[in-house]
């Protein structure tokens, strides 16, 4: 796989598509970071990058697209696909919340609110692919959506991206294997999970991808059960860690408190590693971190009805 | 006044001290503008700016410095006193709230909560100041206020401002003050205040500044009763519009919604300007809204403690 190319040809389709998120230097807890504030982007995650890009590079059936997603993936894919006018069906199991269905309805999808988990509603959307004809958009384990989370990393370099190592927050894996797939090893990549939803990790340990049990503060955006494949080939180059819950929280406060970013727990899980010492930077060594997601319940918009 | 020289000489001052924070390209509402996250500055606001400048200015006595204030001013002097070693003593009416004393106390002051409203802390300041010879630092209308503000926009410029127009929300004038000081005339300048704390539009109605009443949603940050004699002079030059609360409540709404940037309602006052429409903008004129603090209330760190 010429992964440079794809990752090229993904920024030449969603170029004016995806937003451009700036990036910054901050200290956080005294760690002197470059981060990227890639929550900024649209629908509140880098996702939008793979939605994009798989939509143009297909041709997309009339029925549309479908997702099963109570999270940022079924934003990004409603997102994307109002944009460029195709007709979205996002299945979400009920659990998901009043915050997320919201997200999902404001960004244009038609949004279908199954009970149950997400097993259910993703029954529910491939009844509606087998129905309809629409097309389903893998969330991570796909070529065109890992070149496309590949141009957040081709981006940030050429914003000065100054940095020997990049922290990133891993689910499913699209976004690290992103990352892996730009950098071929240019610069050292560590792949940061929380402790309670380790698909990587526990991947790399068994020597293949295995299902883990998911729980914890940031399942609801990194709680994939199982590795995605082009992720596991990518990540042998990438260093693994685990965070505790307790140090994203601590990160996401650290967030907010010293640089008003609010996040959600997801989008704090890369700077977590450096707040728990599950990575510990060598003196001089230069260090990068992805924010990547602010899709957090409540979601502070609450406030104002109040406030 | 040579702005230009007390400017730089201001930027070359706190280099190293204020946080050089990162600029965007966003479309909220459909309105495309460049913007400066300037919220992200060190304690929520662009006001460590002028107080780093002010302190690097003079010679601090023993005593250290003395604010009165409930909000952003007072957390910015506490901020940079802490960070050059100075002691300082914040007088903070009690209605301030638990939000705006923790930000003073973690920024390191010694915070003084004083029972009844913003007189009653002021006249205890004076006390102090009187008792101790601490100096007091004045929120807006001092050269080296207004100086150390301008240099906020003589960064922008330097990270690539394209813009014919900037927004900028003005309580008691320093920060708007510090605009027109930098561009000189050479872009235009919109000085956006709420409705019902409007202190520069009444002094540039009456010929000369005048006593206000505030209230309202930006009454913490903005309700200066009377506008700085500086920032009067210089804003002859300025256009002048207010902006309703419900604006400012929705122009918040939408920069969380739109790019996951939660602010307080003051740092929204300026968008707020398009929103409402008391601002609108010439075919193909460029506009920049400058983002300009987020401390709201509640804090959504709050949410973590039960989330």
């Amino acid at each position: 796989m010429d992964w440079q190319s794809e990752i090229e040809d993904a920024r030449r389709r969603i170029a004016g598509h995806a937003r451009v998120t700036p990036v910054a230097r901050l200290e956080p807890g005294g760690f002197d970071v470059a981060v990227k504030l890639e929550q900024m982007q649209h629908t509140g995650s880098f996702k939008v990058r793979g939605a994009f890009n798989t939509l143009l590079s297909v041709d997309v059936p009339s029925a549309g697209v479908v997702a099963a997603s109570g999270g940022n993936h079924g934003a990004a894919v409603a997102f994307a696909a109002r944009r460029l006018g195709h007709p979205a069906h996002i299945f979400v199991p009920d659990v998901a919340g009043a915050a997320k269905i919201g997200l999902i309805e404001r960004a244009g999808a038609t949004c279908h609110v199954i009970p149950g988990l997400y097993a259910d509603a993703l029954e529910a959307a491939q009844a509606h692919e087998a129905a309809t004809g629409a097309m389903q958009i893998h969330a991570y384990d796909s070529v065109p959506t890992v070149a496309g989370q590949g141009t957040c990393f081709a981006e940030w370099e050429e914003q000065g991206l100054d940095a020997d190592t990049v922290l990133i927050a891993v689910g499913g894996g699209g976004l690290v294997a992103g990352a892996l797939a730009w950098f071929g090893g240019r610069r050292r990549i560590v792949a940061v999970e929380p402790e309670q939803s380790r698909a990587l990790n526990a991947a790399l340990t068994a020597g293949a991808p295995v299902d883990v049990e998911v729980s914890g503060v940031a399942a609801n955006a990194l709680g994939a059960r199982r590795i995605g494949d082009i992720c596991f080939d990518l990540a042998r180059e990438a260093d693994s860690v685990t965070v505790p819950d307790a140090a994203i929280t601590e990160a996401q406060a650290m967030l907010w408190r010293e640089a008003r970013q609010w996040v959600e727990p997801a989008g704090a899980c890369a700077l977590a590693a450096l707040v728990s010492g599950a990575y510990t930077p060598e003196p001089g060594e230069r260090v990068a971190v992805l924010i990547c997601g602010a899709n957090p319940a409540p979601d502070p918009v609450d406030a104002l009805r109040t406030g």
